[in-house]
């Protein structure tokens, strides 16, 4: 059984939308990543931080989705990584109501020996020297590194960032992220760009839009499924990337075709966690409606058009 | 061979973009719709009006792609509408300049009576009571009638263009119209509203993101083609909806699967369009290239999750 390491928050969400607020919830992008993954016959890692606020039973969540938790550091003293959000009417703008990194100020990690030759690391959003000190650490270079980035770090530490990204296989980031980091508008441009800076897969996420996936000289494009309602997007992005490291990692096959497979399995997770707030619908996802939305998505785009 | 009956303007265009400018060129609903199902085979013929400040020319061109231009009234002693628009640089808001409608504003469109009994027929972006006086005049109801509009026509004759609305197999809107003409942000909660108003299908244009078709029970989505470069805009929406009536003439056949294909015919060429300024990509486009667009798509979304 393949080995997929992840990197990521493990955290507390609280949030607004249009439907209603939340208390303080499990989330992260750890935490998403984990349990999205957790739909594939795999072992997979968390390595994170938390703090002493950090509700046992978050941990036997993880732990009863197969995810192994013992590379979570907990430091008693201090508190875990908070952030808080609103989403406006649209869904699709949110504003960040409070970010207390807490334990992630100082998040040093550590890939203990037993992870040190992972078959697939999964790098989420972290800052970029994080990351790439995980990388370092790894024994066996990783069949597959994986990368996720946000506009912050593009903002505050772009050639540690460019450092970091020439390092990985797969960069995912929004279309706006990639339009920052080319300095192109047009994104066909923009990912032959990007893949010039090292990595040679490409995942440009566009929300309620889809998500392209690119190399050098193929491109694939997969729908996001159109719903009835969004009801919160936190975690959507982690949750697609959860199930693409996931699949990839359960199929052992890093090929492009593959690859689009992988897109369209985390496609698929990530339109179950907009249904809910948080984790919760992810939480309780039986294999029978994960293929039912698999199918969805096949319905979606199919069609025959008649070639000479 | 079946024959498409196209009503809708014959125009000038002066158009801005970020790479550049033109005088008045060859423009209009009826022009681009026309040009596009020119490239199946099919008899086509366009209702429309102009001045006589409209060249014999560009009447040659429709001829020579087949098009018969006898339903073009040429009222001698008035103008052509005319309208000037700039492109804003992200390619997808632009700015009206001018706006002449001239013979455009009394325009009450014959249909005589060798058109009466045409096999499809497809309302260009109108007044929604010349496009249901159209109907109104034909002598047997088409095997599809396919609509097109604009927010304009929500704004100032909401309950004539319902009224029209009503009468149509397809209607064909952008996302903002939709969630106008609805009420509904979400597109599938706005689908399902619009066809309770009478047509079967509703095609919901996205622009770069792609295009929806909906009936009851069925979604089909068809992306767009990832360009490196959109150079103008102008025409996209008329030759996508030429494509996709010109597609559905040819094949006679109105099921929904064969209207998937109707939508990447019409999404293959609208992606030519763009290429450059007005008709001048689709007036000399080759078969060869079409399919080669055609494919294209194909491999854009084409993907094999192994089900079980």
């Amino acid at each position: 059984m393949n080995n997929l390491l992840i990197v990521g928050s493990v955290a507390f969400d609280a949030i607004e939308t249009p439907f209603g607020k939340t208390d303080k919830i499990l989330g992260g992008a750890g935490t998403f990543i984990g349990l999205s993954a957790a739909n594939f016959d795999i072992k997979s890692n968390i390595i994170s931080v938390i703090g002493g606020d950090f509700p046992e039973k978050h941990l036997k969540l993880l732990q009863n989705h197969g995810v192994d938790t013992s590379g979570i550091e907990i430091k008693k003293d201090e508190k875990t990584f908070f952030w808080s959000g609103k989403y406006r009417n649209d869904m699709n703008t949110r504003d960040t109501l409070v970010t207390e990194l807490n334990v992630l100020e100082n998040f040093d990690p550590k890939v203990s020996e037993e992870y040190q030759n992972a078959d697939v690391l999964m790098l989420g959003n972290l800052s970029p020297t994080v990351q790439s000190s995980v990388i370092d650490q790894m024994k066996v270079r990783p069949k597959l590194i994986v990368m996720d980035t946000m506009n912050f770090w593009m903002d505050i530490m772009l050639s540690e960032l460019k450092n970091t990204i020439s390092k990985v296989d797969v960069l995912t980031i929004n279309d706006e992220e990639a339009r920052q980091l080319s300095g192109e508008y047009s994104l066909v441009v923009a990912a032959q760009k990007i893949l010039k800076m090292g990595p040679k897969y490409l995942i440009i996420k566009k929300g309620e839009h889809g998500a392209l996936l690119f190399d050098k000289d193929n491109t694939f494009f997969a729908p996001a499924l159109p719903l009835k309602e969004v009801f919160d997007p936190t975690g959507a992005g982690d949750t697609f990337a959860g199930g693409f490291c996931g699949y990839l990692t359960c199929t052992n096959d890093f090929s492009f075709n593959n690859m689009k497979n992988g897109i369209i399995a985390g496609s698929a997770l990530a339109s179950f966690t907009v249904e809910k707030f948080g984790t919760e619908r992810i939480e309780n996802l039986d294999k029978e409606e994960f293929y039912e939305r698999i199918q969805e998505f096949i319905d979606l785009v199919a069609f025959d058009y008649p070639t000479k």
